[in-house]
Formats: structure tokens, C-alpha cells, sequence
């Protein structure tokens, strides 16, 4: 039998997996992909494509693995490509762990976009690598919403350095990180219940409660009362939140919101009554009423379509109550 | 139909999940386990039982679905789980990122034990979440290796701090920081290829290898070439790394050993040629290779057990030459 030189070996992995390894990375959110490119070196900080670095050992192990099990290559590849995306998520968080400055010759990835995100990136990775080898639709909607909770917390933390966060992409985000798991919790468990096709109507439900809840929880931020939330009054405030209502007020094209859109752009310390006041006076605390009580609706209506006469359904409206008229 | 209070709800969700919640968090390894019971609040920091914070309201949600959906509430407890212990990897991580530091009135994680652990720990429970839904076989290979690299990681963080690591501990974490992933790759692999029962072989060829593997890393971060390897010279040593040659001298009960002991113990700058040799005096050298020889050849022989004439056993091979021979 002939020896295949290792060289040898190794180009043919990267030929094999390359492509469904990028079109993994593409399936995250933009940020959290940009950040996972330059880490697998195919792109440098500000996109511009570059020489990979990595030698994709793991995926040629595997590939070798499916061969000598008298299989073609092939049949690895989403192996190979789980394996690998695993051992990137790894290296992210190692080199936060760690505090390691440089990795291939370049800049770590949380010293180039932040700790944060590149943790995020790394969350994402490992839910992608599951995804890979996911035979089951149950393990698909939580890693899918692993990704999309991934996405939400990173956009957040995108907001807080941007001057322009419209009410819409900051509807998304909120979507994203507090709908998403919500979501899936009701669509897994009417999946398990052996709802079917439905399932996505409980999906829809608990991504849209899921907002509602955040509304709320934004509104508790400024307006709770401590002693009930545990939280010092206008905590959100004092660290210069963009949450919903306050994103609401700075959009709203107010005098209150010019006012507000000064004093968070300040570096002094806030005055949180005072900013509170002007929230409530452009509008951001009705609005954020409102569109809690438009969210709830929609959770209750994608669910009566589904299941108006079921026990379990008088159980959800009840939760639903619980989380959307709650004070802490 | 009776509507059920949401207490009533939530005790019956806590009754039902409970149980299956532990176990999950029970099959972490000991130091993770215990920073993701604290999290959940079970017990604090010492490890003493504390009445749990956590609301559940997430698999409340789960349940009520399956019930929604016209099934028991019971058929839906991993789902419940699934997203329960993804919620608390989230928050686990979320601290971390924010910079929080409490959580439902008690020290956020990453206060507590520090930020690698609770990182950690909350990899670990996204690996575990999904492992709740796994059907596929390929899907638990994978999240048990994550478990095992999270484990690993967070010995090798323990060990940092630790006066007393013997060679069996220390070979145990190398074994699971980066012979488990290899040993994934490569059990995935041969499964993707049909291998079924044989593919536990090449789990155990990909997991003695990447002990050779990181045997032959060790070694290279002490007496590696700098213009090779990338990085300076003895830099493992300045850092004070209980990398496996350097615990094979720390326990070697030889004079060397004693003697580098002290360096490692003093505050002051360590003299990385001297400790090197101190090292080398001390057998950690000759150990490191020995067993670095010892472990590949028991990679061959599990790998030559079931494929000894297969095309792709040639692959990998060559492919385990290129890692246990390199000098960078």
C-alpha cells in the first residue's frame, strides 16, 4: 500500500472540509462570524481576506478515521468540521482564560473585539458544532437558539459603543437574547407533548412573551422599586443601558430625547431621576407599555390557534401573567 | 377548567425536574459541578446546602407545553432540563461579560472561583443541555468530549494553584484537555464510516495520541526552538506552568526537583535556562519522551487491532508521525 505523505494528506482535508466549514461560520450572526473568520485566520481584523493559518489536523484525523473504517472521506466531513469548530471554540475561551496577547502570529481574538464577544463567538462555535452531527429536530431548535442568543448578547453589546441603535434592530436583539430560549422552551416541550408541525406556534409564543418579559424587565430597571427588584433604583440608567424604553425615548425625536441623548453621551454621572423623568417624558415608558401588551397579545394568539381547550394552555396564559405582570 | 395558581405551577415544575436536573449537573466534573451548584444556588461556596433562588420558570414553560400539546407533563422533563441548564450556562457566562458581581443576592461565579472556571462551567452545561436531546450517538461522542476538555481546562487552572499534583492527576487532565477532542475526531470519523462497536478504538488511538501529542508540546515549550516554535524561549517556565515534564522533576524526589521546586515557589523572576536544566536533571525530560513513546505506540496497537490494512490506517500513521515528531 502506498504512503501518503502528510502534506498530501492535509491539502486534501482542507479541500474536502473548507467549503461546509465557511458555510458553518456563515451561519452566524455577522459579528460573532467576522470574529470566528479572523480567528480561523481567513480574514484579518477589518475583513481583508488572508492566508489561513490552521492545518486543520483534527478534521484530517477524522477524514483518515472514516477511511480506515473502509469508507470514503467524504462520509466525515460533517464530523470534521464539528470537531474543528469545537477546537476553535476551545481556543477562544482558552486564550481569555489564559489572557494570551497573540495566537498564530496575530492579535488573540478578545484582544482585537473584546472579551465579550469573543467569548460570544466561542458559545456560538460549540453550538454550530453540535449542530453538525445533529440528527434529532430537538437538538436543532436549541442550538439554533443557542446561535440566536448568542447574536442577541452580542448586538448588545455592539449598542453600547453605537450612537445610532434604531427601536428595531434593538426589537431584534431583545428578540434574540430573552425570545429566543423562551421560544425554544415552549417548542421543545410541545414537541416532546408530540405536537408536531405546531410546535412552531408555541415557538412564536414564547419568542414573543419572551419580549414582553423584556419589556417589562427594562421598565423595572428604570421605574422598579428596589426594595421589591433588589437592584439600586435606575441602576440601568446610571450605567448608560441602551434598554427598549430608553432606546425608545432616544429615537423619539423629543426635546426630552435630545435631553437625554446629551446626558447619556456625558461622562459625568447621571442623575437617574432626572433621566428617568425624561424618559417617561419622550414617550419610551407608554411606548414600552404598549408594545408589551401588542407582544403578550401575539403570544396568546399564536397559542389559542394551536390549543384554546387544553389543560396545559390555561397553564401557559397563567405563566404568561406571572412574567408579564410581575414588580421584581 | 380549573385554573391552576402559578405557584401551584411552579411546585409541580420543581417536583418533576428536579431530580433529573441534578443528575445533569451531577455527571460534570467535581470542581465544575460545584460551581454550577452554586450558580443554581443549591448550595455556597464551602459546598453547605442552601435553599434554591432559581424560579424554574423556563421549564415551566416546557411543561406546560407537552401539556398544551395534549401529552404528560412528564414527557417533556429534558426538554425542561435542556433549556434550564442552557439558561444557566447563559447567565453563567453573561456575568462574565457584564462584569456583575451578584447574582439572586450571592457573589456572581466568576467572583467566587474565578473567570476561567466559571466559564467553564458554563461550557460544560451547554455541552450537558444539548446532551439532554442527543438521540444521535455522534452527538453525545461530541458532548462528552466537550465535558472532558472543560474538565481538563479547569484542572489544569487548579493545578496552577496547587503545592501537591502527582504525575497520574496531571496525566489525567492532559488526557482530557487534548487527547479527548483528538479522540472525538477520531471516533466520529470511523462512525461516520460505518465502524459501529470498533469505533471505540479509534477513540482510544486519538486519545493516546493527543497525550503524545501534548507530551511532545510540553517538551517543546521548555527546550523548543524559538526561531521554530514562534514563541520565547523557555516561556512555560517563566510563566511557571505545571506543564507534565516540570511535574515529573517537581516529584522526581531528586535534588533537581527539590531544587526547582524553591524556583517555582520564590516571587522573583525564574532564570528559564537554569530551570530548564534543572528539568532535565531531575529526569523530567527523559520521562516526558518515554512516555510520549509509550503512549503512541499504545495509539498504533488499539488503531492496528481493527484496521490494520485499511488505506486511511496509513493516514493516520503518517498523520500521528506529523504530531509526535514535529519540533514546533
Amino acid at each position: 500500500m502506498m504512503t501518503r505523505t502528510a502534506s498530501l494528506i492535509l491539502s486534501e482535508t482542507r479541500e474536502l472540509t473548507t467549503a461546509a466549514h465557511r458555510a458553518a461560520v456563515d451561519a452566524l450572526c455577522p459579528e460573532l462570524r467576522h470574529i470566528a473568520g479572523y480567528h480561523a485566520g481567513w480574514w484579518d481584523v477589518d475583513g481583508v481576506p488572508a492566508s489561513p493559518a490552521g492545518k486543520a489536523i483534527r478534521p484530517a484525523f477524522a477524514l483518515a478515521s472514516a477511511r480506515a473504517a473502509g469508507a470514503d472521506a467524504r462520509s466525515a466531513v460533517p464530523a470534521a468540521i464539528a470537531v474543528e469548530l469545537t477546537h476553535d471554540f476551545s481556543l477562544l475561551h482558552d486564550d481569555v482564560i489564559d489572557g494570551d496577547l497573540t495566537r498564530r502570529h496575530q492579535a488573540t481574538a478578545w484582544t482585537a473585539f473584546g472579551t465579550g464577544q469573543a467569548l460570544l463567538a466561542g458559545d456560538a462555535l460549540l453550538a454550530m458544532a453540535v449542530s453538525q452531527l445533529a440528527d434529532s429536530e430537538q437538538v436543532r431548535v436549541l442550538t439554533e437558539a443557542v446561535n440566536d442568543l448568542c447574536a442577541g448578547q452580542s448586538a448588545d453589546i455592539a449598542f453600547e459603543d453605537s450612537d445610532d441603535v434604531d427601536i428595531a434592530r434593538c426589537l431584534t436583539m431583545a428578540e434574540e437574547k430573552t425570545g429566543a430560549l423562551l421560544g425554544a422552551a415552549c417548542q421543545l416541550g410541545a414537541m416532546a407533548g408530540g405536537a408536531g408541525a405546531a410546535s412552531n406556534a408555541y415557538r412564536v409564543f414564547g419568542r414573543e412573551l419572551g419580549l414582553a418579559f423584556q419589556l417589562v424587565d427594562d421598565m423595572l430597571g428604570i421605574w422598579g422599586d428596589p426594595a421589591v427588584t433588589g437592584k439600586p433604583v435606575g441602576s440601568d440608567l446610571a450605567a448608560r443601558k441602551k434598554s427598549l424604553p430608553v432606546v425608545a425615548a432616544l429615537t423619539s425625536r423629543t426635546p426630552a430625547g435630545a435631553e437625554l441623548a446629551r446626558h447619556y453621551a456625558r461622562d459625568s454621572g447621571i442623575d437617574v431621576g432626572h433621566a428617568a423623568e425624561l424618559v417617561e417624558r419622550a414617550g419610551g415608558r407608554a411606548w414600552a407599555r404598549a408594545e408589551a401588551t401588542r407582544r403578550t397579545a401575539s403570544a396568546m394568539r399564536a397559542l389559542d390557534a394551536v390549543s384554546p381547550a387544553m389543560p396545559g394552555a390555561a397553564d401557559l396564559h397563567t405563566l404568561a401573567s406571572l412574567i408579564t405582570e410581575r414588580n421584581s
